[in-house]
């Protein structure tokens, strides 16, 4: 019988024990794939006792020794389903600088460091793989990583968050607001009793900056990812994109192209836009994750699938494994991390976007000519206007808002112009005397401008 | 300056010629991922004079003689994008038997014949590449390849011909019959003079045959593929698709799961088939692809983008290029053909399947227990019943019927039966005296039955 290849676990959690079912359930597949068996050398926890149901595995696997683990002679992958920043890290870089390939679904160790994790993979000559790290089960790196290695990515428009797709979604579907919308996920199990990390943005913003690392060549951080959330998103704002064909969705948007002094740059970004009902994206349901992406000969393409879930991660973790047993056993190492376009990132106030504005103002004539001004001293082309006197009618008022005789809602939504000049246009309107107030600034993406 | 990676490639029409735009356009980018350049070695056409516009390219290097070329001691790898069996299958195997790797688009060459094209490589030691053959720009392959490789796949459901695509969405939307879509599709350019290869059904069954093959570890030939075309399919029969909330799709349906007599066995086949409208494949318009994935641990996975087209194939070649020239410089080969499961085919008629059956019937009592009975004969459990009287409604009866005084329409859906057993009770319903015709018979996929 050949030699098997030897996995150390790094946490069993809901995708570590789903991995080991997996492991063990097609355990005669994946040795006709690999050419080997796969075998379980150690699960490292934190709490070497605690009951885990019936796992199909010694028991005496188990240990609170990580470090200990990686470093056997007799372990040769690093599967890391821990999450978090330390001490995943440590633990990943000693497995590599000792000639380990590592699969990881760490997604917020890749976006906050992944140059240290791809410089010691480089050190090691082995390999780092970690599909699962972006959309779960979405078969997503890989196709950017390799498939798409002949053409020029342009832009890729993703949504990479089950929660807040859930929570939109719902939205949309029963006009509930977002707290309403958050209960419900909560209760469902969508969300995580602190649900900081999902409805502020900050996991997608971590995969965004991954997804952005593979399509333009160019090491992207968290950091360099502009993040909005979706907790200000109203009943009203929703109503709004009805109101319009669109729906409401967090989405990341990462594109490359000239900015504004000609240089070519890198534009990352996760927030709360409008997208129409007849995009693709717009039908993404429920905790369902799709990315799109827009290549300059492959044109346009999506991804579709579950983004979470013990097993939808665990196959997308198999087969990261899979690669890298093959590779141990061929003595090769997979095409490294590939960052030598090193292109600048732009600031999110040269990132081209349009708005949709809702606007309470005055009901008296001049009053559009004013507004409009404003928006032609910051040179913002305006694509459409619609006005409507208080009482609101269902789309376009703010909710909630009592009878305010003599004013009117104005809905503006503009042509593709810089943020920074949309945000200074929003900001000089509500110094207006004649607005009111500003129910409503959503952008506006996924259609030509 | 590093050595290039020099590159024969055996055809120039509308591929090849993206094929070297996108080499010249991309230079740069190319050598930085691949680690040295691309260079075009020679070009074999059959025709060496011909006018091929403003090619970036030496014309010295055009060559009709493509097997000189081949064994030319400065040609590293073989891009192929001429088609058919011959003599693409000898330059092939020459090449891959040379040491020579090889990225082919040629699907009719792989799904007749995959297993001498896989031989020779493993014989030589070099890749098989050809994500192009499928699905054109969309990354399919490699993530069935690859990135499943942890999961078992159980049912690939694709649209994969975008000519017949084109003509079924024309027939929704407009209402228009086969032929007069089809006269539309030639017009703008989505169907060939000679259309036979797309609306029969055997450019998707050769396609059908490469994805069951990748998906189930098999060796699946366009032979194994049952193939039914488009060319009947009519406006009533459209009509009763949309009355009952579907649409009439090309699909290609490659599953696996246990036969009659309990044998795990893999079905692949070609037909028109009602898809409810919420189907994700359903809103796939135009010429575009989809494949939509199912397995055990990762769900529901969907791909969607251009199947056709000269840059949207170009991308698929270069993206499988830039992979063949990294394993080449690295000495290295890539994972190879497994087809280690070896599962039996089964006959289309243990492939499990419903249908919906138009019938044109006499309107008096007894008619539907006659009907029903044959159903039962046939251990065939029907789902719904509609009768309507004639004259029909717009949804249902056969389009152009004069009035049929004390006929009536009997439209019934089956539940999940194999095919065998729904295709005998349709041929004993024709039998039936109280039978005057049956209007249409399609399958009906895409939901629990």
């Amino acid at each position: 019988m050949t030699k098997p290849v030897r996995l150390a676990l790094l946490g069993c959690g809901t995708v570590g024990t789903e991995v080991v079912r997996l492991l063990h359930e097609q355990a005669a597949d994946l040795t006709a794939r690999v050419g080997a068996p796969l075998e379980v050398a150690g699960i490292a926890v934190r709490r070497a006792g605690r009951d885990r149901g019936p796992l199909p595995v010694d028991p005496a696997l188990f240990t609170t020794d990580a470090l200990g683990l990686i470093k056997r002679d007799d372990v040769d992958l690093v599967i890391e389903v821990v999450g978090g920043i330390e001490p995943a890290r440590g633990w990943l870089v000693e497995a590599m600088r000792a000639g380990k390939s590592v699969v990881t679904a760490n997604k917020a160790l890749l976006a906050e460091d992944g140059g240290t994790l791809h410089d010691a993979a480089a050190e090691g000559g082995v390999d780092l793989y970690y599909e699962a790290a972006v959309a779960g089960a979405i078969p997503l790196l890989r196709p950017l990583r390799e498939s798409l290695h002949g053409d020029t990515i342009t832009r890729v428009t993703g949504i990479v968050n089950g929660t807040t797709n859930f929570i939109l979604s719902a939205m949309d579907a029963t006009g509930a607001g977002f707290t309403e919308a958050l209960d419900e996920a909560t209760e469902l199990g969508y969300a995580e009793a602190d649900p900081t990390a999902d409805v502020e943005g900050f996991d997608a913003a971590a995969k965004a900056a991954i997804l952005a690392s593979l399509a333009f060549h160019t090491r992207v951080t968290a950091a360099d990812v502009h993040r909005e959330g979706i907790t200000e998103v109203t009943a009203a704002d929703m109503a709004s994109a009805k109101a319009m064909g669109c729906t409401i969705k967090l989405l990341c948007i990462a594109s490359r192209g000239p900015d504004s002094a000609g240089v070519e740059s890198v534009s990352v970004r996760v927030h709360p836009a409008m997208i129409p009902v007849s995009h693709p994206l717009a039908s993404v349901g429920d905790a369902f994750n799709a990315v799109f992406v827009e290549a300059v000969a492959a044109g346009q393409l999506m991804f579709y699938g579950r983004g979470a879930g013990g097993a939808p991660t665990a196959s997308a973790v198999l087969g990261d494994v899979v690669a890298a047993a093959r590779n141990h056993l061929a003595g090769v190492r997979a095409a490294s991390e590939s960052a030598y376009a090193a292109l600048p990132i732009r600031p999110m106030g040269e990132a081209v976007t349009r708005y949709h504005i809702s606007l309470d103002v005055a009901d008296r004539p001049g009053v559009l000519a004013a507004v409009a001004g404003v928006f032609a001293r910051h040179d913002v082309s305006i694509a459409t206007v619609r006005q409507a006197s208080v009482p609101p009618g269902p789309a376009g008022g703010p909710s909630g808002s009592a009878t305010r005789g003599g004013d009117a809602d104005l809905v503006i939504v503009t042509h593709a112009a810089p943020d920074a000049a949309l945000a200074a246009t929003v900001a000089e309107l509500r110094r207006l005397e004649i607005v009111r107030s500003i129910a409503s600034v959503l952008r506006v993406e996924g259609e030509g401008s």
